[in-house]
């Protein structure tokens, strides 16, 4: 995997697929099962590209039917964390949120029920970094090490391994965990001790949420002025304005090709999963007293618009959330 | 002039000086005198690098000893605007603040008084865009022409003729504007009508303040979370939540060499000139009545940190501002 | 006039009435005419009171059908501001905003053109206190007195004689106004030098908004956790949460009776008229570089509702801007 | 317990502590023990009034130090909450923060280790709802019933058994948990099932930092425009911007006497616990995706006044934090 860690929500532009399956098959013959647990939207792709790269699967899902096309492709499926853990010395969990996470590792059928001594688990879920650290005592008490390892890159990334992986934990299992990720992921990246991973998650989005506002009032702002959009994004990039959302996802319509702003803010990264990594951002900032004004507000909006209609528009619509609407009386009277 | 546009507060690499001498020796010959009013930190040297490209200068300022080293260096000193309006129909001011500018033009020994048929005038204060507005028509009653033509970059641009100017008007008299602006900046840009200088230079510092804001919020939270600095900016900067503040100018002590945050947050641009311009920005957005939610707390976390101590540190020490203080007792007790 | 002093959008509950009405016919003898500029809504139920208080009317507005009511009640109709200040030594204006006010008074038809010395103006209209400070000084200069005298209350309390007057200027001119004051509005307070009552009445709207949204965030909150509106209304009144909007103008539908949120928030004070005290207040704040966060954000989030379509329901309908709507897809699926 | 329910920080004027001693002593003699666990600033005066009122006291804390004035006063003391469970079938618990209360209830050596069957469990302390209602779960299990009830006043309040109590449970139960807690409090407010006294709590305080916040602001702005402090205060409790931080508790020096603001902001309630209530809050409309901006902006507000030296003073010095500083170098210039 030679190409540069981008976390962006756009594409890399180096292929290193060719390039990892003659890596991944040379080893094929020796290789052991690897547990997967939470089959949805990401889960699933992510457990076909480690078949992909020659790795028996032993997965499970409370969604029976989420299990039934990987089962075609070739994984075993079982009931329950619990019988994954008594199989597979090496499990990767990929849930919704928080409770999820919690419920798979320490519940009643949970994964720390039957961990084998020595397992490596690793959680690619995005949760609170807190929870991290609470699953990983617990995974040692049980003999087993814990990482975090949350994605960046959504559901097409997923099924192209393109994904970035932010990886918290010992660094001496690093290497372990890198060699299972690679098969999904074009980027893996250490950061630190167990919770660093979900904290570069969320301090990278909770930026992006920032940005993205902070674009979309400029670019209405210079409107307003009277400024062509085209001119003022292009002012903006070559300034000290400029940021991801001004030069490579910018929310104006008809600034920009190839992005959701250019096709009715359908597709991309929505409104509801930006609050979601935003409301993640706030309970890490309250729980460590850390001011965070901008990024709190950031939320705020983000949630009104929730509220307002635009949960499932890309969060760049935040632009036309903010502009007048048209026929809006209150232009022509006041 | 070659190098690219770059507006920030960073120098551009690529130095012009050499080139734009020789360009200009060449025709000095034929120069006709230009006017200058406003002798002070920024002016002084935008008027020298006028002399230093041949033009004759007739200048003035509300200090007379403002004037003193412009004088040594061959400028003709007058005693007001009206009085140079008399003498010079091409006309420069860099003044502090709308009211000043005002003053300058529309008061009793003001420009307008004495204007001749067909001057330009052209306007490099930053100040309200409506203000702009208001002195070109004044302007246009007296048969002149005024342009607006605010600058990015701070005293050193200015000395090294390295300014951007962001210039609105009608675009006939632009590249008359232009022949001035390029023997006393690195790049010149048009924006469009009368104002949209203006509003492209506010709007650049709005995000900027935003940005470098979330930046501050952002690195401090993942800091606090365990997260390396140096690490965390370099994640940023390969990723959606990257912006100049991150990747030029990051305001965490240690991460960049060169910036002011190396350097106890001295130099660089003020938080009372950023408060400044959000000021003004907030006036533009208030009665164009656009919503700019994240631009306006921007600035008042800039008004606060002026009145709490950080009016003359650079604008990135609200990393300092935001940042838990050392030996505070709440970290022990709670 | 004894009933205290209320300020308060809800009528006042002491009936002043009668006991004016028999206080001013005593002297109605020998009364000299008011000039009266500006017959809008407000202004039309204004000067109708002096008239039945026994004052001859000298009036005027830039459109002419808006005097005829007024004529039909007695008054005398002008063409300017600049003729009624030739005919009247006292007079009142009340307009829409501060460009209408320096027209009126400083434009080429304007009052200062005729004024005659020693005349008391009086202008009700709510603008930027520093407007109000510029006319005081052109007054001055033609030996004319300015007073700023803003109103709360609404339509109603115009056409009923119950406005609130804050009066700013010259101590010694006070009564004078007053007497005719007294026959607009029950009651008159005086805030100081010219401009107070200005700020009085921006400061107490600023503080009305930041509590009017937090009651309905605070409202909405209690609900989403499990709290009756009625018993957390009563709570937070008998609490240190109590604020004017929590116990007499409770934005949440069902809690009070006789306030718009009982009526779809039809009626009472429009999100477009709070949006632009807000904008008063904060350019007044901008100006005089004062921190108001809070006051800040409130005028963002009202300026955004006036672009989402709320412009002209009452200023509590925030209450329904921020609640999630009914039907919303995020609600089932997150 | 006649007086009225006031949950504010100043006391409530009514006296009821002589009718409840004459109560409570009449029904001394049947009197079975109550447990008290968390013996603090807070629980120490409260199990106090217990014993005055002729309950038998089972208590326990982690410092055993904090339990000796309590034994000395008459009461058990006893080694953990599971001993205390297995004496008493009536227990109060008030504790820091919520992992105190986890740990207590569920823990190790915890309450539910012993609890019998029928116990009722009162929790003082303040807490996420979310908590509570896991508590309720927990305790249910055990067959023992759950209640939150937090309380409004501080050490004074607890002391002279003044404090305000807002109680969430099964209905059935309140008669019971009443008789406890009117020996301890001036009020006792039924608010719903489990988890919503901590909700009206906590929506209480989100709107009194919000309202301080205003009225800091508002005051603030209105000196800058000339106002009399004393004069503006009057003008906003007489009008639409009342409420009880400007009049009860104003936070401008010299408006008031007999609060926080008139002793340099010593005493009263600390920013530092205000700011844990605002994260409480924050939390919870988090966890529901209410949006609460501007209690989200206040909660940031008070974490940076946490981080600039404004732990341990009241949280009305918010007025002191956003004043302009004295000989602040950027009046003179600028």
């Amino acid at each position: 995997m030679l190409c540069c860690f981008c976390a962006s929500l756009r594409r890399c532009s180096i292929d290193c697929w060719g390039h990892s399956m003659l890596l991944c098959s040379r080893s094929m013959a020796s290789k052991t099962p690897v547990g997967f647990i939470g089959l949805g939207n990401m889960g699933s792709p992510m457990a076909k590209n480690l078949l992909r790269h020659g790795y028996p699967v032993i997965a499970t899902d409370v969604f029976p039917e989420s299990c039934k096309e990987l089962q075609d492709e070739g994984a075993q499926i079982l009931d329950s964390p619990a019988e994954v853990a008594d199989k597979a010395d090496r499990i990767i969990t990929m849930l919704p949120s928080s409770p999820n996470v919690i419920e798979v590792y320490t519940g009643p059928n949970g994964i720390l029920k039957k961990v084998k001594k020595g397992t490596l688990l690793i959680d690619s879920s995005t949760i609170d970094p807190s929870v991290s650290k609470e699953m990983a005592l617990a995974a040692e008490k049980m003999g087993a090490v814990f990482m975090d390892a949350p994605v960046s890159g959504g559901v097409g990334a997923a099924s192209l391994a393109k994904l970035t992986f932010m990886v918290g934990g010992v660094e001496e299992e690093y290497t372990a965990a890198q060699e299972l990720l690679t098969c999904m992921g074009a980027n893996v990246v250490y950061c630190g001790q167990v919770g660093t991973g979900q904290a570069a998650k969320i301090c990278n989005n909770m930026l992006l949420a920032i940005g993205m506002i902070g674009t979309a009032e400029t670019m209405n702002l210079g409107i307003r002025l009277g400024l062509d959009p085209k001119l003022l994004a292009q002012i903006l990039n070559m300034s000290s304005g400029r940021c991801w959302s001004s030069d490579s996802y910018n929310p104006v319509p008809g600034v920009m090709e190839g992005v959701p702003s250019g096709n009715n803010y359908q597709g991309g990264f929505g409104t509801t999963l930006m609050a979601k990594d935003l409301g993640l951002a706030q309970h890490t900032a309250t729980n460590t007293k850390t001011p965070v004004p901008l990024g709190s507000l950031a939320h705020q909006i983000y949630r009104v618009m929730c509220a307002r209609g635009y949960a499932n528009k890309d969060f760049s619509s935040v632009f036309q959330f903010l502009r007048e609407q048209e026929d809006e009386p209150e232009k022509k009277g006041d």
